[in-house]
């Protein structure tokens, strides 16, 4: 692990967070585009220009109905298969038992393993990152219908950081939707412009917090006044769209969801790029790391490079 | 209370529900409109024939600014009167303590109690419901921003039924909405048709049921079952709109409300309209009848006519 001090920013701490007694909103210190425009880059400038503001983009038909349908096949299949439920990358509802989530998909089956290398959005992670990327994590997210839960608002850096050691904010996810997204089945809801601020929370992390934080979020959770801060300036947009669109959201997006009370489940697939240049060291919250299945550390494995090779 | 035996109907149980092992879809017995077309109605032909088939109708523009800038400061003025937060009309938040609900408006509040006697809703009232009418119950929901708590589906006179005595279907709602009712922030859900049948629930009704129920539902739960079939039939509408939105739903239509982690809270004032002709009875779950502030039972007076004196 010692090469990993060798980080090219360094490990100091530009975003702490769970050590102040009050909660602190710190300016992004990382750009959110890390390339120049080209030609040949994979997003329109119009939307790379959205991107950057909003901290997320929609985009629709990538994928086609044989692609989409394959997804969803082996979705149903991990999710039923009983040696996966079993498995500790399987996440259950507190109440109902249900498979809410399942971790590290791309070591967990082929088909998610060869979507997770696709060009198209390798490309795309690579031109917005500056950089080659590799999966630091990558989940099955089950809102099932009548109990899914809520999610409370949060910024995934803020936890990457913290329990994981991500150094700077240079990672963006991928979040495919496999079923249809409603404005009534608990669809994820994000604040424009919420990527340019860190929001410091308060309260120490417990070890091993994630045992309980995937579940129900207690610690890295902002306060009400930064949130209603942050509302007041950018408003929330709501990821409702068809089967197969892709919101892709940078790492210090706030973001969340409702519960789900209808019959109609809601599923996503998240892969999250992450830079090679920024590859986790020791946790910034001094708590041991995170287990690899949540939170890639010895087995990076660079993608196959799409523009840079 | 004798005369409260002489009922129109009789107090056959037409609605049987909480008795069998398994749920059981029982076709409505009673109409949803009771008086005849009429030029004086105070709907028009479309509104009404659209009332009758879904169950639920959305009125605007009722309400002046004036009208609507008094209910909203009344409302701010009861939720944060000690004195009635105390008060067992007051229903708090399970995790939080905050004010969900206030019971019996028209008797604790002179603006709410004059409300309810507007002729603009009693004409309403008195015309789909086909008689003289009395507020059965009155309640302001608060659905606070971060932590609103989701409200499974269900039936009102499922409840009315068992647990007040409500022997037929043959009431009404009007939600007055006091905020705006965003997708995000947790609005009513109805589901459109689902006033056309009965699900008799599964499960006995245990004594003092409502000190629990009013903050999360137990029995008179409908099963998934018969919830995907009305949803299959009619689909879900949401009750999005501005402030001052009149939601108009028969006692019987299946509605329900997610949770909010938006910061915007929700609002909304409800007058259930029952008429005179069925006052309620023993409760038909035989059990202690629930307190008057919940079902009016001892202090019934007869809205002021509009229509019929």
């Amino acid at each position: 692990m010692a090469e990993l001090q060798t980080l090219k920013y360094g490990t100091e701490d530009c975003y702490p967070s769970r050590i102040y007694s009050k909660p602190v909103r710190i300016p992004r210190q990382d750009p959110v585009v890390y390339s120049k425009a080209s030609d040949n880059a994979p997003l329109t400038a119009a939307q790379i220009a959205e991107y950057e503001r909003k901290g997320f983009l929609f985009l629709d038909d990538l994928f086609t109905q044989q692609e989409l349908a394959l997804m969803i096949e082996e979705m149903q299949r991990m999710r039923e298969d009983p040696s996966i439920k079993n498995r500790e990358e399987s996440i259950t509802e507190q109440n109902s038992g249900a498979v809410r989530s399942v971790f590290s998909l791309h070591t967990l089956s082929d088909v998610f393993a060869k979507l997770a290398e696709d060009p198209r959005l390798v490309a795309i992670a690579e031109y917005l990152l500056g950089d080659k990327v590799y999966i630091h994590q990558s989940r099955l997210n089950y809102k099932p219908g009548f109990s899914g839960k809520e999610f409370f608002w949060h910024s995934d850096f803020e936890t990457w950081h913290t329990e994981d050691g991500m150094p700077r904010m240079r990672a963006l996810s991928m979040s495919i939707a496999l079923t249809k997204n409603e404005a009534q089945n608990g669809p994820l809801m994000l604040i424009p412009g919420s990527h340019k601020s860190f929001i410091s929370c308060v309260g120490e992390t417990p070890k091993n917090h994630h045992l309980h934080s995937l579940k129900k979020q207690e610690f890295g959770v902002p306060d009400e006044q930064s949130l209603i801060q942050m509302v007041r300036e950018g408003g929330i947009e709501t990821a409702i769209g068809p089967l197969g669109r892709i919101t892709l959201f940078d790492c210090n997006t706030m973001h969340g969801s409702n519960g789900n009370i209808t019959p109609n489940p809601r599923s996503n697939l998240f892969f999250v790029f992450n830079a090679v240049s920024n590859q986790v060291t020791n946790p910034f919250a001094k708590v041991p790391a995170r287990p690899e299945y949540i939170g890639t550390r010895d087995s990076i494995k660079p993608l196959k490079s799409v523009i840079f090779n």
